[in-house]
C-alpha cells in the first residue's frame, strides 16, 4: 500500500505518524510546503519504522506520489491568504485543491482521494470535480471524527466499548450535523432519541472540535486516527461502515453535495451509501446540512469563477 | 493474563491452540485427560509461542491452574459414559463439571470461568452453582458461535464487514435459538424481521454446527476462536457487547436460567446483560428457550440427586 | 493475498485454523482429499472469520486455487500407501507431489509455495523440479520450526525474549540437523559454542518433534505457526530473516541440494540466502546434511523413474 | 496499564499519540506545562481512542499520576531558562527533574520511569538519585533511537527487516555514541567492522538527529515510538533487548554512570544487562562515553549544590 500525504502541517503530520505507528503503508511519500521540514519529518518517520516494519518514507513532489493506492489531501492555505475569515479560508483552500488535485489525480488514477481540508464537505466536493474520478474514490473525514467524540462519551457513559456503540453523527462536519438518534443502539439497546443526556452528548460532540481547538489552538489527534482507519479500511478492503463524507445525488431528495451518511469503506474507497432509516424530524435536519454545505459549495464555485476576488 | 484450558479434546485444543497463535496469555496451564498427550501439546504450544510472545505453556492438573485469570472448561464426558443419547450426554457432562469445578473454583476463585462443555446453557449454570462464584464470573459460549455464523452470512449477502453486522442470535445454543431480528441493523439500516432471506439465514446459521459436524464429525475452529475472542474482551477489560450464556433472573420474567443476551464482557466476566428490545414475538421465543434449557437443568439436576443412575 | 492450503489432516488444518486467527488471507481455498469433510472445515473457519477479518473461505480442487499468492502443501500420502517405513513415505510423498504440484503450479504462476510435507527437504525439491518455478519461490518450513524449538529453550533459560535469541538450527529438518553455534547471540552476547548446556537444548530441540509426536502422536502446532509466519512475510514483502529450506546451488561447495540456511523472504519467496559465517565443524555438518537430504533425493528420483516399484 | 506522560511538549505529545494509536495504556494521564492546552490534547486524545480501545484519558497533576505503571518524563526546561547553551539547558532539565520527581516517585513506587529529557544519560542518573526507586526502574531512551537510525540504514542498504538487523549503538545519547560492531550481525552473518560503508551509516546515525533538528527544528516521531516500544516491553513483560540508558556500576570497570547498553526490558524495567562482548577498541569508546556523561552529572551535581548559579 502506497500513500502519499499532501500537507505536512499539524494534521498532515500527526496523520504519517499515525499511519507509520500503526504500520500500514508500505510506501509513505510526504508532500509539504516547505521542502527542507518535509525532509526532517521524512527522516525522523523513516527511523521511526525501523521499530515496526519496512518502508519507505521520503519527501517528494506530485510527480512522487505516482501509483500511490491512497493520496491523503490535508493542505490548508497559509495564514496570509486567509484574511477574511472563515468563508475566505474556504475559498483560499478550493482555489489550493483545485490547483495541486488534478496532476495528483493525473499521477494516481487508481487511487482512493481522501480529504482532511476543512470545511471539508465543500473541499471534498472540489475535489471530486477538480480529480475527475468516479464519486466513490473520493471522500472526506467528514463526521467519523464528531461520530468518534460522541461515542467516546456514549462509552463512558454506558461502560460500553465505543465500537459497539453504533450511533451516527451525520451531515455537515460543522454546525448543521445532527445525531441520527432514531437508530442509534448498543448491544441491541437502542438510544432514546429525546433522552436529554444523549442530546447533551450530541450537542459535546459538536463543541468537542472548539473545545480542543480553543484549548490548544487546533485538533490533529483525532482526525489523524480518523484518516488512518479510513486509510486501514481501505488496506484491507473491509468493508468498514465508516461516516465519512461523499457525492450523495439523489438520496432523499438531496442532489450534487458531499456530506456524510455511513458508508461502506472499501478497496474502493466509498463502495456503498447505506440507506439509513431516519426519522422525519433527521430527514429535515439532513436537509438543512446540506442546504448549508451546498451554500458552502456556490460560494467557493462563483470565488473561483472570478478569479480577481482573490486577496 | 493467566489462562487454564481444561479439556483437551478438538475443542479445547484448537482453543489452546488460537490463544497462542493471538499471543493472548502469558501463561497457558493445559489440563487433559491423558497427560502423556497434554505434556504432547504443551511442548507443541510452547514451541509455537516462540514467534508470538513470551509464554509459559505447561500441561498440569487443578493445582497448577491457581490463581487463573480465565479458567475455560471445554471438557468433555468419555463416549462410553455417554451411551443413551443427548440427555445421557448432558448428564454426564453435568457430572463431570460438578466434579471437577469445586477444586478449579478454589484454587482460582478470582478467575472468570468460560464455559465450552455441551449443552453449553446447562453446563454454564451447573458450573455456575458447583463453584459458589458470583453469577457475572460464569459465562458460557453460548450463542455467540451461532451470532458469528449468522453475521458470517449477511455480510457475505450484503458486502458488509461482519463486524458491523449488529444482529444476535439469542437464547438456548441450541434447536430453540432465534434471531433478534427486531433489532437487528448494519451502519443504522435496520434489517427487515419478516424478510424471508434474513429468515433463511438465520435458519442456515442454526443449521450450521450439524452442517459442519455432519461433514467433519465435530465443531472446532469457529467455537474456539469464540472463546478466545471473550478471553481478549476480558483480558483487554475492553467491556465489548456479546452474546454469552449468563445467569439470567429477572428480565423479562426469566429466572434462574443460563442463556445468551448481549453482554457486556470485561474484566470481571459478565459486568452487565443488556435490557435489549425484544418484540412480543421474539420475547416469546426467549421465553420458550428458557423453558427448554430449564428442563435441561432440572433433567441433570434430577439425575445428580439420584447418582445411581449412573451407567 | 489469496492462500490456498492443499491437504487438510492435521497439519494442513492446524495451518488454515492460525491463517485465519491471525487474519492473514482475503481468501482461502481449501483442497482436501475427502471433499465433504473439507466443506466441514471451510464454513467452520467462514463462521470463525466472522470474528477477525472479511474473508472468503472455500472448499474446492486446483481449479479454485487458480492466482493464489500462495500455494501450501501440507499433503501426505494415505497410511496404506506407506507400509515400508519411512524411505516409502517419501517416495509417497514424492509421487504425490509430482502428480499435484505441475496443475497447481499452472493455475498459480505468481504463487510462492510453501512445502510443509516431510521428508521436507526432499519434497520441497521435488516440488521445485515439478513446478518449474524459479527457485526462490519454492521453499519448505525446513529448520524454522527446529529452530523456534531451540530458541524457546535458550529464552526459557536466558530469561530474554526468543526473538531476540538468535540462534539457528540450520541443514536437514531430520537427523542431520545441527546448531550454527558460532554465530549466535542475544542481544550482542555470544553463546559460547562448546557450552555443554547449550549443547543439551539443540540437541534437545532434535529431539524436539519426536518427543511431542511419541506424546500426541504427531506434530502441528509450531509446524503450522511456523508456516503461518512465512505466510505474513510474504505478505508484508517483510524481508524477515528465516532459516527455511530452499535450492542451494554453489553456496560452501553444496550443489542441487534443498535444505534450510538463513533466508530473507519476502513478497518473492526466498529473497535472497544469507552467507552466513559457518566455522569449519559447521561447515562439515552442514555437507552431511546436503549429503543426507541428496540421497534421499536420489532415493526419490530412482523411485519414480521406476513406478512400477510403487506398492 | 496506567502510563502518566509528564511533559506535553513536542515529544511528550507524540509519545501520548502514539501511546493511544498502538492503543497500549488503559489509562492515559496527561501532565503538562499548561493546563488548559494539556486539556485540549486529552480531549483530543479521547476522542481518538474510540478507534482503538477503551481508554480514560485525563488532564492532570502529580496527584492523579498515581500508581502508574510507567511515568514517562518528557519535561524540558522553558526556553528562557536555557539561555547559555546545552550545558545551561542540561543544567535547566536537571534542576526541573530534581523538582518533580520525587513527589511523583512517592504517587508511583512501583512504577517503571522512562526518561525522554535531554541530555538523556544525565537526566536519566538525576531522574533515578531523585527517585530513591531501584536502579532497574528507571531507564532513558538513550541510544536506542540512535540504534533505530542505524538499523534503517543498514535495512534499506542490505534488503533486511530492520528488526533481523542485530547492531547496537551503545554509550551517550549524544556524541561519544558507538557501533558495537564487532557483535553486529544480520541473519547470522556479521557485519564487517572495518566496512567503510558501514561506518559511514553509524556516523549517518549520529548526525541523524542533528539532520532532522535541522530540517524540522526538533526531532519526535521516532523517539516517541522508542518510548512507545519500550511500553509495550513492559506491558506485555517480553523481555525484549533494547539498548537503553541505565544505571552502569562495575561493568568493564565503569562505575556510578548512566549511559546504554543492551538490557533485559520487561515488567520491572531493566531486568538484566547484557554482558556484551565488545572489542578493546568499543571498550575504549565506551570509557570515553562514560567519561562524557560523568562529566556532565558532574556539571548539573556542582550546579545543584549552588543553586544561587541558576540564572
Amino acid at each position: 500500500m502506497k500513500i502519499s500525504v499532501v500537507g505536512m502541517g499539524r494534521v498532515g503530520g500527526a496523520t504519517a505518524f499515525a499511519l507509520v505507528a500503526r504500520g500500514i503503508p508500505h510506501e509513505l511519500v510526504l508532500v509539504g510546503r516547505t521542502k527542507e521540514r518535509t525532509v526532517g519529518d521524512a527522516f525522523d518517520l523513516l527511523h521511526a519504522s525501523a521499530l515496526v516494519r519496512p518502508m519507505r518514507v521520503v519527501a517528494g513532489d506530485a510527480a512522487d506520489t505516482a501509483a500511490s493506492d491512497v493520496v491523503i489531501l490535508a493542505v490548508s492555505a497559509a495564514a496570509d491568504d486567509v484574511a477574511g475569515g472563515r468563508a475566505a479560508h474556504a475559498e483560499a483552500n478550493a482555489r489550493l485543491l483545485r490547483e495541486i488535485v488534478p496532476p495528483l489525480a493525473e499521477a494516481s488514477p487508481s487511487a482512493v482521494f481522501l480529504v482532511m481540508t476543512n470545511p471539508v464537505d465543500v473541499c471534498t466536493y472540489v475535489t471530486l470535480k477538480a480529480s475527475g474520478l468516479p464519486p466513490g474514490r473520493v471522500l472526506g473525514t467528514g463526521t467519523l471524527l464528531d461520530t468518534m467524540r460522541f461515542r467516546s462519551l456514549l462509552s463512558r457513559e454506558t461502560g460500553i466499548n465505543a465500537q459497539d456503540v453504533r450511533a451516527y453523527i451525520l451531515g455537515e462536519h460543522g454546525e448543521t450535523q445532527f445525531p441520527a438518534l432514531s437508530v442509534a443502539s448498543a448491544g441491541g439497546v437502542r438510544f432514546e432519541p429525546r433522552d436529554s443526556t444523549v442530546r447533551a452528548f450530541a450537542e459535546e460532540a459538536r463543541q468537542g472540535g472548539h473545545l480542543v481547538a480553543r484549548s490548544k489552538g487546533y485538533t490533529n489527534y483525532a482526525v489523524a486516527l480518523a484518516a488512518t482507519s479510513i486509510c486501514e479500511a481501505v488496506a484491507d478492503d473491509a468493508r468498514t461502515v465508516l461516516p465519512v463524507s461523499t457525492l450523495v445525488d439523489g438520496y432523499k431528495g438531496l442532489g450534487d453535495v458531499c456530506l456524510s451518511l455511513p458508508c461502506v469503506v472499501g478497496r474502493q474507497g466509498v463502495e456503498r451509501i447505506l440507506a439509513i432509516d431516519l426519522d422525519d424530524d433527521e430527514t429535515a435536519l439532513l436537509h438543512q446540512s446540506a442546504a448549508a454545505i451546498r451554500a458552502g459549495i456556490d460560494r467557493v464555485e462563483a470565488a473561483g469563477l472570478n478569479p480577481s476576488a482573490r486577496g
